[in-house]
């Protein structure tokens, strides 16, 4: 049992999206998170305003923590950008040398990334003609649980879909004699018990709190920090928009278990390093690091498939079901951890039946997905 | 004709090492990279300590250029940091922050040198103990004719068999109805007109001194450079030693031409990106462009297969002739450039031959590649 636990520690460092650009790659399987990023624009272009307002650095450092890669990674940075020299015109300074930095973990593809980088900047340079100053893209890989960049060099961080990531599976998982807590769940659910409860949102306060103390280290005073993550509005950490899409994941598990396909015991000893926090808690500790100051926060619901429109009349793409959409957006995102533990062989099995009992859940009800997103600023 | 050419120019995009870990991968093919960048690491050292002992920066940037991937590219960075600490130790000070920076092309596989990042910081840690401070390794992908990073933030520049590889095919190796004038060759060739030798030396001038004016842009007044790349000591730019290697590449090419494997006119069309100046030309340029002087400079004879050992008592590598070992090691840097002139399907062939020509010269002559390694500091 603890081998298997240790074995799941271990696959964190192998968590990414789906690679490439296939059926099931992140980058055709990400419109969930190109929703959730545009409900963190107003307050990026806000922090951004207030930045250049305060103190107009000549340099300016950018951060995007979790960048991911696929279409979301480049948009990010294209908005902010686009924030910059809207100030820039609106103020009638010149721009500040934009020094941007993309991180997410050393198994993210950023190849990907760096294919489109010629036609970001051809693009920057064409929309901003000849006032088109400095831009330098970089990229930082490692978790963002810890020290990333050096002192004071970070003027604005934004952090869209990842810091419901845990940086591991929460200890306290099993019994003494190392039997699994969590039967039959992957997640947090109705029927956990609730030191189950507690060890996830133990992990997040410390997760969320390296996080504030590690980025306060390498953030300017006055810098801004907008960050969009899955969470809830109600205070039950068991509430049905925070955890039923590991709900019907599990219960698609347990229809293999039943049929012999997977072993019982492979379940309860998986759990998802995941955690949505309300904003309470994520207030709570911020206000317990002490370095940031909560300027505004917002709760928005995201329909499961980002709320995407189908594309009739595009003869080329297949007609998916509300459930295979789903599946595959959830796929591209968490393939990578389940098939260490599942083996691969398992995932196109898995993912038909989730993609199943998905479409009949949403037939009945329409549960969403809950993101918050909150803009800080660094105090002196 | 005009296409042939400007399609060339599009290949210059495409320019990258062979990727992953096969066997005609740069990964395991190089070991000349390897000898060069050791012909630097003395000049490496001492520029290190001269920029500590000149000004003791708190924050230290250092950037490889064309790192390219593979084991040298975390090679280079481990000297750099030795070096560091070895002159803290000695100097009795605390390390300063360390921000590295990796640069190659946008074709670089960057995800390579990601996967070793947590094995890399785990030895540092290791070696230094306690006293490990902050080191930041991040990614820069572009060209390095032009600028990469902001304004006065780098002190030591680093580059090893890079800079020989010119922005673009030089202009000006057709006649003027577009007819190619460097027939049957590659590169320049005791053949070759000798507008064909004045184009490659106007491009290599451009690309080196528009090199020295981004970095001198980049740099802190005081900072080091330490340049290592392919040229000669002799004054003719025609000479064995800088360009048998193309001249041999040429002439397998042409055994496939004679063959009607290939047509004549693909080869004609074909000029290698590359450039082997003498220490006068590059001397000359650093005095033209003015940010810089010369420290030191020392050129160096390589065996073209880097004076690798035979293994002779290791059952898994397969024992190869000295002609394939540097047939491999051309290859991995080259593919990528003939195989969208002449074709992948052409690639195996094309390099069984050019095996077997090698060998036969190798086993007439020694000719060696000349490696020149030249350190510079930015004065005010």
């Amino acid at each position: 049992m603890q081998t298997v636990r240790r074995k799941e520690m271990e696959t964190l460092e192998l968590l990414h999206m789906n690679k490439g650009v296939g059926e099931t790659s992140y980058a055709m399987n990400s419109s969930v998170q190109n929703t959730i990023i545009s409900c963190g624009e107003a307050s990026t272009k806000k922090a951004i305003v207030k930045i250049l307002c305060t103190c107009w650095p000549e340099r300016m450092g950018i951060a995007d923590m979790g960048c991911s890669s696929g279409p979301n990674a480049l948009r990010v940075i294209s908005e902010i950008v686009d924030g910059v020299y809207a100030t820039t015109r609106l103020l009638d300074r010149p721009p500040p040398e934009l020094v941007v930095f993309m991180n997410d973990l050393f198994t993210n593809d950023f190849n990907n990334i760096f294919a489109s980088l010629p036609s970001f900047y051809r693009k920057q340079r064409q929309e901003k003609g000849s006032g088109f100053g400095s831009c330098f893209v970089s990229a930082v890989p490692g978790t963002f649980y810890g020290r990333l960049f050096p002192t004071k060099t970070l003027h604005f961080v934004h952090s869209s879909s990842s810091l419901h990531w845990l940086s591991q599976v929460p200890g306290g998982l099993e019994d003494g004699s190392g039997r699994a807590l969590n039967k039959g769940k992957i997640y947090i659910s109705k029927s956990s018990p609730k030191c189950v409860q507690d060890a996830y949102s133990q992990q997040f306060k410390n997760d969320f709190s390296l996080f504030l103390a590690s980025r306060s280290q390498e953030m300017v005073t006055g810098g801004h920090m907008v960050l969009s993550f899955m969470g809830r509005t109600s205070m039950d950490p068991t509430s049905d928009h925070c955890c039923f899409q590991w709900e019907l994941l599990a219960r698609s598990l347990m229809t293999m278990v039943s049929e012999g396909i997977l072993e019982e015991e492979k379940v309860d000893s998986f759990d998802a390093p995941y955690y949505a926090p309300c904003m309470e808690e994520v207030k709570k500790e911020i206000e317990k690091e002490g370095s940031f100051m909560v300027e505004e926060h917002e709760a928005y619901e995201i329909e499961w498939d980002g709320g995407m429109e189908i594309e009739s009349d595009s003869p080329n793409a297949p007609s998916l079901s509300r459930g295979e959409r789903v599946a595959r957006t959830i796929r591209a995102v968490v393939e990578s951890m389940l098939e260490s533990h599942f083996g691969s062989h398992t995932m196109d099995e898995l993912f038909r039946r989730y993609s199943q009992i998905v479409e009949d859940h949403l037939s009945n009800t329409s549960t969403k997905y809950i993101n918050l997103v909150i803009s800080l600023v660094k105090h002196a």
